[in-house]
């Protein structure tokens, strides 16, 4: 097998408790990767259209790439993929910490769950026996109590642990599946309500095999580069010592954050006293008492919260979309209020941008009349209650009152509530939008309406590329105007398919977004040291496009339309704090002909499909 | 109003619990009728595409038609229409006792459920209030158990009930909703597993109205001219002295009843001494006691069941879809077993055709060795099993072990098998085909491959026109040569359009299968004496073309493609019993352009939805 691989998937069939080893193909590993690329292929070829995503044939894939777990700087991550009960398109949803590496060394490459058992079972991977152990025990149990739990029970402290909490239990649609101590979290798409309903509580990894490199010494040089850039570019050491806040200041400059539910510019009275309370380093910075790393990681982003009041000592600290999701978005001008929330999705298993932007959803609703107090059970639901946001994580983890509604994401709290509340779901294919404004930067508007899950910023957000990015990427130019739609179609496209590739291959995506790396060039050159394989720029971003490709023909084959790459109302005709709407209609058949598609239905042409060897 | 319809339509958001009235648009009535005429345009309105059935965005609707509840003879049916989690198509089941004509008299033409309750209720209708109980006393019983208690509980002993069991709480997704102490049962497309996702245990209805009829005398001159003929002519005098079951010896002869799971041509030793253990009189007349009625119908079909060996007193008897469903297709000889089974299914609230034809399936899996006694938990599921049969019925229910792979239906639980269980999955469109081989009649193969809701005998099955109609219907010659495929595509049009209509107006559909009008003329009197409305046979065939194109629109909307119209592929290649395969291809086409489709997608021309007043 091609060095990086473990070359094995393992199988793993919950309803009738089978579990087998298959190879890795590996004509798959050259032409999808790894990751949601492999996964995704995976998912495409077996998930029928009529299968919901509760259900006994839809699938859910742990899947690592070439460079995960291996010594390649920023390379832990994970990602989860499976048919999304939010969007009922392709899902997938990633994580850094430790378990992704800790999978690859017990010798595989990827887990593929289906069916669903009747009892609850964890499934065990260590090097002497892969098997399902009952999990009765540890459900109803928070993640992070379950994790450490799990790891006493089976005498193996070191083992590392991805399980859900509560949310995902009682399939709250936006839950996420944690791992390591609940402090990591592969959130988005509603993986974790997956896996709940399969009556899957945990994976739990312990491995001891190195997987093969091609080139030792290649990858050793390549990483002493990184590594060295790191410590050194000042920009790095300045995202290394914030973390994802860093950028907090400047996202609310340009108008990126929203604010109460993208309905306003400004919270907390005249002059952003809120914003000042959060940004860092004077807000945030007073409940920061550290920083954490994931595997291999010089960069080291992970902060730690720690402040008096709290009852939980050290926390994992929010990050940026939880900051703002929580934040802004719902008036909040409390960073405890926000650090506390995070944390309690983190344990509970719950996505921090939708619970958040759902949070926000009902906010509006309540401040508009469309519900009330008979509604909420009696809690004022305004933007800006912190204890009311405490109470309505809670509600929704446990389904209890208000939050059974809520726990169905805000498209369909929307269709609930009825009287025009979806005007105030700030969704895209059911996916509540992460926490950027594109009305601050047009591409990010044609980039929300166009990706397969929805969204999303981490299929390639175009944020930093029409704005000040600090050095060209792929040969577009810089801080292109970000007002204007002209060239967008295809900088949007262009940096959707170089994170495709990226993201499969097993890379953290702030390796790209903070510039991490000296060149894209070094991608692939530590590509080649793990995997022997030397790419040119123009063909990683041809895999990229694959896969993305991909992503999109398994949204057509399970029912979607030119109607679902559209934006929530609101940013097409209500300006935002950056003084615009975004103008969808000028970017989108130009991106659909950018992409070889069919320019009216947004449909992948045969021709397009051919070319990319996935007919 | 138009005489016939109560005019009012009860919405209540379970998610919500708010419950409102609306009115019943007099246009839709003149349009869709009732039934899932005016409930499948709710449907389509109101389900969007990316909806789950167990999704707070599926609709549950249980609707009347015009002459359901009234005077007019054998119109005592009420139907259930909602997105069925065994298709994802268009799913809707029907039943008779006198649940739908209390409905009717509670002043109410349908009841539009939306949501999901956080905690088990029922809903609770009489003239004086109409409210959401908590039903947590009952969660957990089996449905005549709760009936019984819920009656006693709400201190009304004549209310009328439709509740599930324990397989819709468990959501076995052929489960279907008992009424009048689970002795009918609407039951087919998984409809009560959308009710147990919804926490909804249960609508008991007691009403005191009566709705208004446009021509009082015509309707008591239909109906006395009806009476005289059902209890004159001698072959609806036969159908009353035997039920269902008097077809089962013709059936037999012509290769109808499907033997093993379709795979064999008798069972139970030479000379087929199996079947007569079961026929009428000889087998199943042993432990007939007697005869039940439905709401207005001189006709009675419906039979009690009474044996030495039963601890259960008199229960209602297995219909002829029962007696083939777990007799001969699961290679069972008592009659007895047969009549355990069928109760057992009545109480836990499961469709006996799918629950026979999935247990069929797997002793046809365990025969091949595609599963063993590891799975099935030491149960020999071999054909002829009876205890086997019995107790995997149980396991069902309450999805326990193999239960729980069996739960899914035959479709999924034939994926999660593999290894080519696919073949011996005898459903189309996920749904269960109903007890008739369609080797033994061209049209009903044709027929079976194209109906909305899946395998379906009840939209038109062209069995007795293919064989031994006794008269004419709406100018098709009858006896078709029933081996060839002449002619079909025309024929399975018409009876379905027909079917779509009587179906709507609430009349049951033993009433043209058994001959007991007089003629289809008697139809359209006693549709004028409720409505005042006089319609040609063209214009009522009109109207159930447009009903039946809706519910299509339905499916193309939910993702349906030309692929979905098609039959288990044994039916295809392995001849039947009767000496054949279908051969669909040769009227695919010819069928498709009858109906104005496009012959190669089959998909509604907008020129024909146009002509259908469905643009």
């Amino acid at each position: 097998m091609i060095g990086g691989y473990a070359g094995k998937i393992l199988r793993v069939n919950l309803s009738r408790r089978k579990i087998s080893t298959e190879v890795l193909s590996e004509s798959w590993a050259r032409k999808y990767i790894g990751g949601y690329g492999t996964a995704g292929k995976i998912l495409y070829d077996e998930v029928p259209a009529w299968a919901d995503a509760f259900d006994p044939e839809n699938r859910l894939i742990f899947s690592t790439g070439p460079v995960s777990g291996t010594g390649v700087p920023t390379a832990g991550r994970h990602c989860v993929v499976t048919k999304s009960p939010l969007t009922g398109f392709f899902g997938d949803a990633s994580a850094g910490g430790f378990w992704g590496a800790e999978l690859k060394s017990s010798g595989y490459d990827s887990i593929v769950f289906n069916g669903r058992s009747s009892k609850p079972v964890l499934l065990w991977i260590d090097d002497v026996a892969t098997e399902l152990v009952d999990a009765q025990p540890y459900w109803g149990m928070d993640a992070r109590t379950a994790d450490r739990a799990i790891r006493k029970d089976l005498g193996e402290a070191g083992a590392r642990v991805a399980v859900i909490g509560q949310a995902g239990e009682n399939l709250v649609r936006f839950a996420g599946i944690p791992n390591d101590e609940a402090n990591r979290i592969a959130a988005r798409c509603g993986v974790g309500a997956v896996m709940g309903y399969m009556n899957l509580k945990a994976v739990a990894v312990k491995g001891e095999r190195r997987v093969h490199i091609e080139r030792p010494d290649l990858l050793r040089s390549v990483a002493s580069e990184i590594t060295r850039f790191v410590t050194s570019d000042p920009h790095v050491k300045s995202f290394t010592k914030a973390g994802t806040m860093l950028y907090f200041d400047l996202n609310w400059e340009i108008g990126d954050v929203p604010v109460c539910n993208l309905s306003r510019s400004d919270f907390g009275g005249p002059g952003d006293p809120g914003v000042q309370k959060l940004a860092y380093p004077d807000g945030y910075g007073k409940i920061i008492a550290g920083k954490r790393t994931c595997h291999v990681c010089p960069v080291s982003c992970r902060r730690v919260a720690s402040y008096p009041a709290s009852d939980k000592g050290e926390i994992e600290g929010p990050e940026y979309e939880t900051v703002a999701s929580f934040g802004p978005n719902c008036g909040i001008d409390s960073i405890r209020t926000i650090a506390e929330a995070s944390d309690l999705c983190n344990i509970y298993g719950l996505d921090t941008i939708s619970t958040g932007s759902t949070i926000a959803f009902a906010m509006e609703c309540y401040e508009n009349g469309l519900i009330d107090k008979a509604d909420t059970g009696g809690v004022e639901l305004t933007f800006g209650n912190a204890d009311a946001l405490i109470d309505t994580v809670h509600r929704i983890a446990h389904r209890e009152g208000f939050g059974n509604i809520l726990a169905e994401g805000s498209r369909r709290a929307s269709r609930i509530i009825g009287n025009g509340a979806e005007y105030y779901a700030m969704q895209v294919k059911g996916l509540e939008l992460a926490m950027h404004d594109p009305r601050a930067f047009q591409g990010g508007g044609l980039h929300f309406a166009c990706t397969p899950t929805g969204g999303r910023h981490t299929e390639g957000l175009t944020l930093g590329h029409e704005l000040v990015k600090t050095r060209p990427l792929l040969g577009i130019p810089v801080a292109l105007d970000r007002f204007s739609t002209q060239g967008k179609a295809r900088l949007v496209k262009i940096v959707e398919d170089w994170t495709a590739f990226i993201s499969a291959a097993g890379w953290c995506l702030f390796t790209d977004d903070a510039n991490a790396y000296p060149t894209e060039k070094s991608f692939l050159l530590a590509y080649e040291a793990v995997t022997g394989i030397a790419f040119t720029i123009e063909q990683a971003l041809t895999i990229g496009e694959r896969i993305f490709n991909l992503k999109k023909c398994f949204n057509i084959k399970h029912g979607a339309t030119r109607n679902d790459d559209t934006l929530p109302k609101r940013l097409l005709i209500e300006k935002g704090k950056a003084g615009n709407i975004v103008k969808l209609d000028e970017m989108l058949g130009e991106y659909y002909q950018a992409r070889g598609w069919n320019p009216n239905s947004g449909t992948p042409t045969p021709e397009r499909l051919s070319c990319l060897g996935l007919d």
